[in-house]
């Protein structure tokens, strides 16, 4: 079987992640080239993972007629414009979340993607997670009868530097946005109404840039079940990333992974590892295998696992718990 | 050294279940008589824990001048009333939850009671449980930081008849104000404004007596904290009391408790035994540690443990969920 | 119902616990009388359990015809004896183990109770502990399947003195003895076949007195399957008790039991309690259930759980456990 | 830096596990030859792998001088004869385990190897498990103060074919012998004496072959810890694979790897995965690591990390396990 080329836009952290798992894990592709407008950061990705062409401007992939299909990695501002470039280049598209922050030009993208008839899939990576899915497959099967509530907790390790949090669009577009998805995706339902407590208990500094760094987050989904997230930018013990489905017959509960099930114990108690420090290393294996399933889709055209409703849903419940805030009050995302 | 002479009003369920731990695990008590208005159960009870005297009025007891503390455990809206007639009678008294469903009469039983000069008790049993002492002097310790969020999640193994939970005052007056209350007692704070999600999805002639069955109740405390609980009337693994609490540096989390630690490995699994039962097999030893310290307080003269203040936020707090169920908005404490 | 009135005979540390649960969790029984050879040991039981009498002589419980049944908690030497005078008198007899730590002396015992048609239940009291319990009840309804490996775990949180350990009988006679039996219960079996291997890892004055303080011990149990006990005398973490048993349909283990079931994550890793301390906090419920059956067959005439071929076997798989120790061989227990 | 050429001798199970972890998780290495006497094994393997070259005799492998190492993945008794003609062909050999079952031939083996001057590395990957090196680590910092105990679980999903057992040189040959190796990396030791206690309760089958499917084997080590083991050819639950170190400052245990840690708590209890089925699912990752271990100190030219040292050791023990057996007594190692 003929292997599917493939060109990444963007040689940044998520990129380079993307260029290992497409090199070691994902034998059906081939990476054939990366760009970056740093050029050196595209020549030392090519360089270390051996992908052969390296370019300052990504339109020299959108050019190469060979190329299928693109991953758009660059700076979340420029995604839109780049998948709609990319559309009408006739290239199937992954794109990191948020596709935008504006709802209107989601909209758009999803116009021009759908005229020009190809793929677009959105990097929620953690739907492809073991412990998730896990919970996910029970909830479709019915094991666990009528879902009724669906809990998530995600907690970050340490919180980033005041500017990068505001300039981010804040916690719930930046951070939140893929608890909001996990919500939608645990009950396979999307959000009718939200409402947000939060607080700035962590850093001071990201109250001043108008965000918060902790929250507790109620929605109702449009099921009927109720769903909760809480937030934090910092636990010391590490990124906690758990998650709980209750229905009529039963619950499933997921905890955190480690390294390793070594529990010691000593005069201190009986102690077993913190959890995986960071999403690196907690969902390395997702990243690997949403990459997997969006080149399967391109190569047997079949539909992508997590398309442009699930980027346009998450956004909008962002930009609904914003407003929340804003107002003190529950918000209706058809308010948005 | 004497030991207290005590008569409980009331000869139900929880009259009996104090009946009990008076008899067998506080011997600092001596059980002199019993009353209820059906006069077989007292009658009944009495043979079985060897309580010396039974009455059909309890009045009875309030003119015994031997008996130096009541324990008050008939229906909820008996008990403002009675407290006070025993308090003005100069007995110590032991009130269980809630003291009652308005304001106004919690406010003048707790000035009867401060003229009288003696001591009250409200029934917050789940403040001595095992579990949820661990976790309050965790957090008294200063072992986890500042707080930031607490999470509770209280789940009943089968909901009552919808019969009496309207007559109860309500999922939050009557299930929830435990909630309540263990969310001020981990924090060591008060509630200063409430936001509930709730839904009817267990059992619809709940929501046509007016009331509803699951929900997730967020709420911010006077030291700053966020928190949640959530709710559900029925879970068919049982009953559910769980709580967390995550502090600037580190969280603390309980489980529930089983009958016994044995886990079964076959080829359905890996599985452990269910939560205990209901509160009766859940909390039992947290009855007896209630007991033995209102008893403790009566005979040093010191203060005790769980004051007419706690009895008068949880039901303060119930009261704000139903209005902000009701007017579906955040509510301020101060506005109840 | 009439309540079964006991005598307690010596007022040592387990007396002292028997009187306790006696008092407090069996209300079918009446603890009437209690004596010691240190008569001031008797009184100050006598006053703290509400006990009417109390002896320096024994046999003045023996002498009192309201008596039916005598709890033998003197030191070890004197077990047969006292018991062998108690039958004789037509008491029944609940006697702490060993009965002896001579074959022949327990035969004679044996010989004595039968012919006096009184009951005798001996002190194995792991045996009504709820995680051991559980373990036996699925191996008895064949949950497990085929019984192939039983696993035992004894440690304990700290070392006799050595002239303790010796003047006990050694590790085998007065700590694995308990192991021993668990073994013996688990498999619904007796022990054909012994191996000791042994070391002197904790206390080298255990070893100067002939004894060792660390050991696994496997057995062939005469229904074919397999057995290990591992023992030291002192864990870090404190009293290890564990065990699991490994059948054709599955495999059930028990963890120990903890204070509260509190975990905390923080920089450190996420950190449970240690087990109980010792066995008094871990077993304490046991000891009320073994006392509660004994004296339910004592009134109801029913077949005592714990008899004396129990009793019997525990002391000669300890006596072959010394032998394979001393001879360095397996021993089989028809040796003994 | 160059990559190290590489040759795979042997294109069974094993010899395909190494041909992908080589492939995908290996850069530093160049598989560039496979060879198997069923050379359509070879072709096949050649075909997925994408390996250049395949031979139906593995002597094209030593004579083609661009090959720095091979993988010696050939059945049992060929191991020592292809190992030595690797060695005196310059190649450095990684050999899967046992490189033979008589001493003799190994200490042939090992003058040959060292004579010619190449690195030979055992098979030995659970060394290079997550968990297991965990335990290690711990013990080799002093973390549990002086090691004591060390007990290992180990049992199989099912067991082989009766004829398998027989041909493979009996369980402690062919299944203890992974075993036998952990508890001297665990305890960083070597084992001094051994008493198997064993019988057939699986399958019939293997007994009439005259070899065991169950074990508890208990062996002194010689820095004077004590070991057991305990081994089952069938777990209805699945592939059980944990140890648990005890030293004098405290104890670490390992407990399964799951798929996920999902957790199902209903009507039938809390119930989460069973075991990763089989070793292929466990201990990937570790073949993985190993390869690389390898790879590096051939690049290096440092020494390799499980030595010729290791592979003789767990044959003796194997052996002197089975003269237990026969002799029904405890084994010198000396013996062998």
């Amino acid at each position: 079987m003929e292997k599917v080329r493939v060109g990444i836009i963007g040689a940044g952290r998520i990129g380079r992640v993307h260029s290992k798992s497409l090199t070691n894990n994902v034998p059906e592709a081939e990476l054939v080239a990366i760009s970056d407008k740093f050029v050196e950061s595209a020549k030392k990705a090519a360089e270390e993972f051996g992908i052969p062409n390296y370019y300052e401007d990504y339109h020299k992939i959108l050019e190469d007629p060979t190329i299928q299909a693109v991953f758009v990695c660059s700076p979340t501002n420029t995604h839109a414009d780049i998948a709609m470039e990319a559309a009408k280049a006739g290239k199937h598209i992954f794109c990191e979340k948020p596709i935008d922050t504006s709802v209107a030009k989601i909209l758009e993208t999803e116009k021009v993607v759908k005229e020009a008839g190809v793929k677009m899939q959105i990097g929620f990576n953690r739907r492809f997670d073991h412990n998730f899915r896990k919970i996910h497959e029970l909830a479709k099967n019915g094991d666990l009868g009528k879902i009724q509530i669906v809990k998530i907790t995600s907690r970050d390790p340490e919180p980033p530097s005041a500017e990068y949090a505001a300039a981010s669009g804040g916690m719930f577009l930046d951070m939140t946005i893929h608890d909001f998805d996990m919500a939608c995706f645990l009950t396979n339902s999307d959000v009718e109404e939200i409402y947000v407590n939060s607080a700035v208990l962590v850093d001071p500094a990201i109250g001043e840039q108008g965000d918060v760094d902790t929250a507790i987050i109620t929605m109702k989904m449009s099921n009927g079940a109720l769903a909760v997230i809480d937030n934090s930018r910092r636990a010391a013990y590490g990124y906690d990333q758990r998650a709980e489905l209750f229905g009529s017959k039963g619950m499933v509960a997921t905890a955190n992974d480690t390294l390793s099930t070594a529990v010691i114990a000593d005069e201190n108690g009986v102690t077993g590892e913190k959890p995986l420090f960071f999403f690196l290393e907690r969902y390395m294996e997702s990243f690997s295998e949403e990459m997997r399933q969006f080149v399967n889709a391109c190569e047997n055209d079949t539909e992508v696992p997590v398309g442009i409703h699930a980027g346009m849903q998450s956004v909008k419940i962002g930009l609904a718990a914003k407003k929340s805030v804003a107002e003190h009050r529950p918000v209706l995302l058809s308010e948005i």
